[in-house]
């Protein structure tokens, strides 16, 4: 994989995807082998947006190959506020560090910043945009779990917003996967999501209930329904509730069925999922560690072991 | 010591806490001769509430030891914010980190938070709860100066609502010091507090005023009367004006009495104090870095040099 | 050089500026072979107010030295909300670190904390005071682009508030250089600063207008002027207009004309003159790490290579 800058999970082929993922595999196998493989590698840290999991996980990665970050901090107490623009920013903190990551709230910011500056730039979500390394550990988990190859796969909740599913989609195309998507009508994928799924020759079913497509999924992946989608509470709790999944929700799925949510979870699957085997979101959240290890090594320039 | 969680210091024995002191003391010698004693080791901070001194000496200790931090920030840009629970939160965490470091303003979340992960917990503060190295790093100090056998120690101040008192009368009973406690009425041991002092064999004293049990003391340890403690400013002044101590009042004093607080201090020791030798206030700040250094090389299973 | 603390530029004489920017040289030249520089040093991040590029610059530079950071980070959630001094959290801190960076609002605050620690202390901005490593990281860029002898500087935007500007002055008076001061009438240097430099022996001109100045000119350095210190925005607009300067502005100035800025800037500098090969303010930026690694590295005890 040669890339500058990585913006998107789709400006990645399914060959780049397997590099990245047979190289979180490697590390995950042994992590501490890789514990000096970027000595003084600075990463320069730019979330714009509050994050916790992406920030935490991408900086215990870069840790964890033996360099550091520079950390702009909450963008309160940075220059931002005296009215610099993006493309001042990146350029200024671009001396700083070896590579960047940016979160901004503003789709496109991480393509246009990525035109400023030298070092790698890898974007950690960028509005209703992209966020691809959420797709590459999703992708990981799931070969882990169910493995890529004849893939049954449901996901759920909110279909209109989530950038997280928009990507998974995407990628999960190049790998030929059957794809349901479950959601009440006022959040179905976006026309031009459709639209461009089919483009790329995916198999996708749409449904409003998850009953009759559960025992045929290796995998179900839950979003949050977010209540400000919502004319009123009510509304959204009826919608919600019929989305939200509990132990006893799940004794009709196969006993190999693999649970991933992207997290935070408020209450779309209840805590009694923990404990069964089918749960996956936290492992899944622990699988941004290796799998951002990996992207970063590659960015980098790490040779195969 | 095998804890897997440090939650309190009423689970650390005598033998535990000489094993954290002793091993401080070790390191106090010769600090550069732990520098590389744990590389790579990261330790994951989660502070719910703000914190100078704790945090930053966590950070301090873990990085003399060769390991860095893994910062999950203000709460006010993390995911809590969109409604995630504790439990969650560490269970994510858990993953990016080798030891998780919790200071949250819930009594009790420190316990129930351990119950969650597996790598070991240390309790920076749970509300009005427990602070255990706090503790430490005040009989670090106290053996230091004035040694913790025959000890006899004035506890002053906020003794109501202090956690950092409760903690210390505890750990000091173990060794068998005469305790002393000098408060405004209002702002005495809580009942239960002083009952399990009782059970536990202490050996203690109340008093409301400092003079006539000063010339006694081996060390005097000053807390923080809060302003909000009280219905009115007037009175708060009156109270806080009587319980304060400046360098005359300590010519009452002997000429070893070491004065202690756990800072940050406003007035209650006026800075006259600073010059002289009884002031052991700042030595017992920069004391939590060997003592956290010990406790966490002890966590992270190192063995004696 | 052999300071204990860093607070004004006007402190360091030729011989100190030269050894700051020569060490630099050195740095810039083959920055990985200071990576080992200081191993297990620790800098003390001390800002009560923000910023982006000085505190990520520190960070960056103490992480290249091989050592890392203790930061206190936002101000909100320290200690000092609780009311304590800034006497008192140095005295702390300085227990947690090798070295200390302070930025401050108050004026006099870097002096004043220097007297109570005993670790070297940087001032990284004190309110309208000073910011010698700014300075010192002008005249590296200077001196890198035009040299820093029989040098013409044009110094233009708001001389009366701006203490990068008087820092610089003073210091370019050490070097014989030709200063020229452009700006509104209402935003020219203060009498006090005018005469210090007078008396120091300097070379200057005022200014209204950069026009008949320009072609005399090695360097131009622009700073931002404050819509804060008008009366009302029409006369900012109006004025701020005058002192703005584009690519087209620069076709009148020598071709190896160097223009600076301390950014951030809003837009004192058309975004067209980035591609210009005047240019030099992002470079100006990405200076501060091997300035600031000079200092730190004398400041803590590094012999010349």
């Amino acid at each position: 994989m040669r890339h500058d800058h990585i913006i998107s999970a789709k400006q990645l082929s399914r060959a780049d995807i397997e590099e990245v993922l047979d190289r979180a595999a490697e590390i995950a196998d042994d992590p501490t082998a890789f514990g000096d493989r970027h000595p003084g590698a600075l990463l320069g840290l730019l979330f714009f947006e509050p994050s916790t999991r992406t920030k935490m996980s991408f900086t215990a990665s870069i840790k964890r190959l033996g360099g550091d970050i520079v950390d702009m901090g909450p963008v309160e107490y940075s220059s931002v506020k005296k009215g610099e623009s993006l493309a001042d920013t990146v350029r200024v903190v671009e001396g700083y560090a070896d590579a960047l990551v940016l979160r901004h709230p503003m789709e496109g910011s991480a393509t246009m910043a990525s035109e400023f500056v030298d070092v790698p730039l890898i974007n950690a979500g960028d509005g209703a945009g992209q966020h691809p390394t959420q797709t590459l550990l999703d992708l990981y988990t799931i070969r882990e779990n169910a493995g890529l190859d004849d893939l049954s796969i449901g996901i759920m909740g909110d279909l209109k917003y989530g950038r997280t599913v928009h990507s998974l989609a995407h990628a999960l195309t190049n790998f030929g996967a059957s794809q349901h998507f479950i959601s009440p009508e006022s959040l179905q994928l976006p026309r031009n999501v459709r639209y461009d799924l089919h483009e790329e020759g995916a198999t996708i079913r749409e449904h409003t209930e998850l009953d009759p497509v559960l025992d045929s999924l290796d995998v179900l992946y839950v979003t949050r329904i977010q209540e400000e989608r919502f004319p009123d509470e009510s509304e959204y709790r009826e919608v919600a509730g019929e989305y939200r999944i509990d132990a006893e929700t799940l004794e009709e799925a196969r006993e190999d069925l693999t649970v991933l949510h992207p997290l935070p979870r408020v209450d779309e699957i209840d805590h009694d999922v923990d404990a069964t085997d089918h749960a996956a979101y936290f492992e899944q959240a622990h699988n941004g560690v290796p799998v951002r290890m990996a992207l970063l090594d590659l960015v980098l320039g790490g040779e195969s072991q």
